[in-house]
């Protein structure tokens, strides 16, 4: 008999997920492009571990791959997103039969998801899109999984062991769940990845705020940071910041953090996350901020340039370091719900706009454990989604509606400051403006169309007449 | 002979061009799908202007529209810009003739155009992108023009027209210019769109600083935008805004700006614009938030359920109204200056990303009349290109250095009050945090990059190494 499941892909993704589906007793194949990369892994993971030896096996060439699989095969994509999973799947496709599964677990596009679903099922194939996240330790002992799809082959022959190598939460729960279908498997983990983006900037604003303005050391700063993760803060990400802050340079034996170039770099979910928001006309502006950041941060040569012409910078001043220590946790808890809220507010968007029908308090729950935001927070949203009653934006709820409303006097101090001392912290910023425009009846707007509707007829409505009416003002007299 | 040029549309834009050409003595043909609007543009515009009936001559059909022009033809589509101008396009062929011009001049997506440019191409057509802007008004009288295409067919058979029928300065240059291949001249104009987006907004948040923090009546505001349109912020959108403030409602009496309901729309350049600034990885922040700021406001439902939730803002106390709003005109002018700085900035990694030699310096000459964000600042802009040294951001130039260093403190003065009282103005604070970003020799990304690396491996630059050398830390053991 064949093994139970393929994984196509020896990077260093691949091999973390084959021996986690080993490690849970399914017979995993695997195979690479470049055989030296399988053989590489065999040598030093599979052989020498008795049971991995069992059942993982190794094939160098597509149609072993596919032979050695028991029908209908079930092979995961472990490749870059992109072209290639389209180049990948059509050298499969001579050695696959009608009725078989293939799953690209990488960051692909939703909207290419879609597409080679369409594109494949044509030629008997049936193709998934699973989100995966939880880097290289989670892929190994679980990560949290986004599959997308036909729900019936799903739970038919992917359920159980998708779910079975997922992570799963302290009570038992599977961080693994179907999503819907087309390419909303890879969606949700777009937006997981654009909160990510945001939760990142959050914390290393945060970070810049105690250098910065406090002017603490690493030290100090990790306690501060150990003590937020043992908070309401607590959170993966939270988590490595303060083991990083403790973390010394084995070249110099300088704290590492200190050597590491302010340059950041992107693989794009963000990105298109940020991009999705403002074709869904959906304001998510901490996460297209975040990813600024990374862009502003990354073009390091011309912000050298600019300090020197424009080097001052005014002096900071705290009086009560302790008390803006209070007010920052306040700030960042604040600014965490509100980043979340836009990217559930553009779930739920995509949601409308495809059909999907996600499950937005499920979706929750799935990113408690595994992946790289998993918190004690997340239950929090699922329990904001599960008041029977249809969440217009989460910092509306029962659940959050309180710690705003108690959190946002510290975080305009925190910003202020912040604004006066001339300190880069976007999304911080970002948020809290994002908060005071979605919380106001009245907004600026009605210049805006006004002048909209002078330069270009574009019309506008009264606010004294139905919505369905459009009004053109005859502003200055043309021939 | 035939008709010099043809005008395919006849919606307002297309009934102003058309006039404006015949105002300058081209003889033009005028052309529209249902014949019902060219009846009553020829009615109500060209019957019983003796020069106007000399020069425009209107068709019924195709083929008599393109037999009424002289060859090679040249045809200016005003048309919906989308799938509408390939259909057009393709409805025209069979009466064209191999070197005929069509030129699209709608907010067409400039891939588009290039993709146009490349398909009838093959078909022997010559096809045209055309940026213009000026709304009604300004196709009537002279517009700021875009062109881009082939460029010895442009100075053959085009240069002389449309710069005949832009705007002019009043030094007599025209706003009309050959901007460069492919879909260069919607590039550009997206751009324009995209600035003019953040133009608007600035305005209308010092319009909102006015009216809630300083509790101004709509007859002060105007009077202050007036002064502001005397001084440095001179300029088409400020001259509208204090207009638009004393303009009484016909219906009710009261100031028209007062029933004009705050929910803002779009036509998408401005997306546009913020999406291209993401996919390049330039940050333009101050443009992707003016573009949230209308989905925000577009919401208004929302913003009013939330607004009952969080009702408490905090309260507004200024105690030097005057000298406040001399720090308001210093705000509006460092946050156009930026929002500038970032189109141009996007401009220039366009024009090296598409190898389209823009110039950049002429680009700002282009818009200083005709445009929607005509203004005398333009001539700064290239007053600052002109200094034969290669620009890397225009806030770092001799022209707007000093004005930007001078306005920083009352810049930081106003945005703090504004985020202490709670106001949304989002496109002051993304500019200003831009320039505290940008300013900045050292971010916090190196916090970034080393949780980057902890959980996904993506490597990251040292400080005391080589940039090409990337480094992996292994940050906790893994099996």
């Amino acid at each position: 008999m064949g093994s139970y499941v393929g994984v196509f892909g020896m990077g260093v993704m691949g091999q973390s997920l084959a021996l986690n589906i080993a490690s849970k007793g399914y017979s995993v194949s695997v195979f690479n492009r470049h055989g030296e990369a399988t053989k590489k892994f065999m040598e030093n993971r599979v052989q020498g571990h008795e049971d991995r030896m069992k059942l993982v096996s190794d094939s160098y060439d597509l149609k072993s791959f596919c032979d050695s699989l028991e029908t209908p095969r079930k092979i995961i994509l472990m490749v870059k997103a992109g072209p290639v999973v389209d180049a990948v799947t059509d050298e499969l496709l001579p050695y696959l039969e009608s009725g078989d599964i293939v799953i690209d677990a990488g960051n692909s596009y939703y909207k290419d998801t879609k597409r080679r679903m369409d594109y494949y099922a044509e030629k008997g194939i049936n193709f998934f899109g699973m989100g995966v996240s939880g880097g290289e330790k989670g892929a190994l002992v679980g990560p949290s999984i986004m599959p997308s799809g036909d729900k019936n082959l799903y739970d038919t022959y992917l359920a159980k062991l998708l779910t079975d190598i997922s992570a799963h939460t302290a009570d038992g729960s599977p961080c693994c769940d179907y999503i819907g279908p087309e390419g909303s498997g890879q969606y949700v983990k777009m937006v997981h990845n654009g909160i990510e983006y945001g939760d990142i900037q959050n914390i290393d604003e945060a970070y810049w705020i105690m250098k910065q303005l406090l002017g603490m050391s690493n030290a100090e700063m990790a306690d501060v940071f150990e003590s937020w993760n043992n908070g309401r803060l607590n959170s993966f990400l939270v988590e490595i910041t303060y083991k990083i802050l403790r973390e010394k340079d084995p070249e110099t034996g300088d704290d590492l953090i200190d050597h590491i170039l302010d340059e950041a770099a992107q693989k794009g979910t963000g990105m298109w996350t940020a991009i999705d928001g403002l074709e869904m006309h959906m304001p998510i502006p901490t996460m297209a901020e975040a990813v600024f950041a990374r862009n502003l941060s990354a073009i390091k040569g011309q912000r050298v340039e600019a300090s020197k012409v424009f080097s001052e910078k005014p002096a900071a001043h705290i009086e009560d370091k302790q008390a803006f220590l209070a007010d920052l946790e306040q700030a960042v808890y604040a600014n965490k719900i509100i980043a979340y809220a836009q990217g559930f507010q553009l779930l739920s968007a995509a949601s409308d706009e495809h059909n999907w029908d996600l499950k937005l308090g499920d979706i929750a729950l799935l990113w408690r454990e595994g992946c790289i935001i998993r918190a004690g927070f997340l239950d929090r949203i699922k329990s904001a989604y599960s008041e029977g009653k249809k969440v217009v934006n989460l910092i509306l709820t029962d659940e959050f509606r309180e710690e705003i409303r108690a959190a946002i006097p510290a975080y305009r101090r925190v910003v202020a400051k912040a604004i006066e001392c001339g300190l880069y912290i976007p999304t911080m910023v970002a948020s809290l403006q994002y908060f005071d425009g979605y919380t106001s009846e009245k907004l600026e707007a009605n210049m805006c169309q006004a002048q909209r509707d002078w330069f270009g007829a574009h019309t506008f409505h009264r606010d004294d007449r139905p919505h369905d009416e459009s009004f053109h003002h005859t502003w200055e007299k043309l021939d």
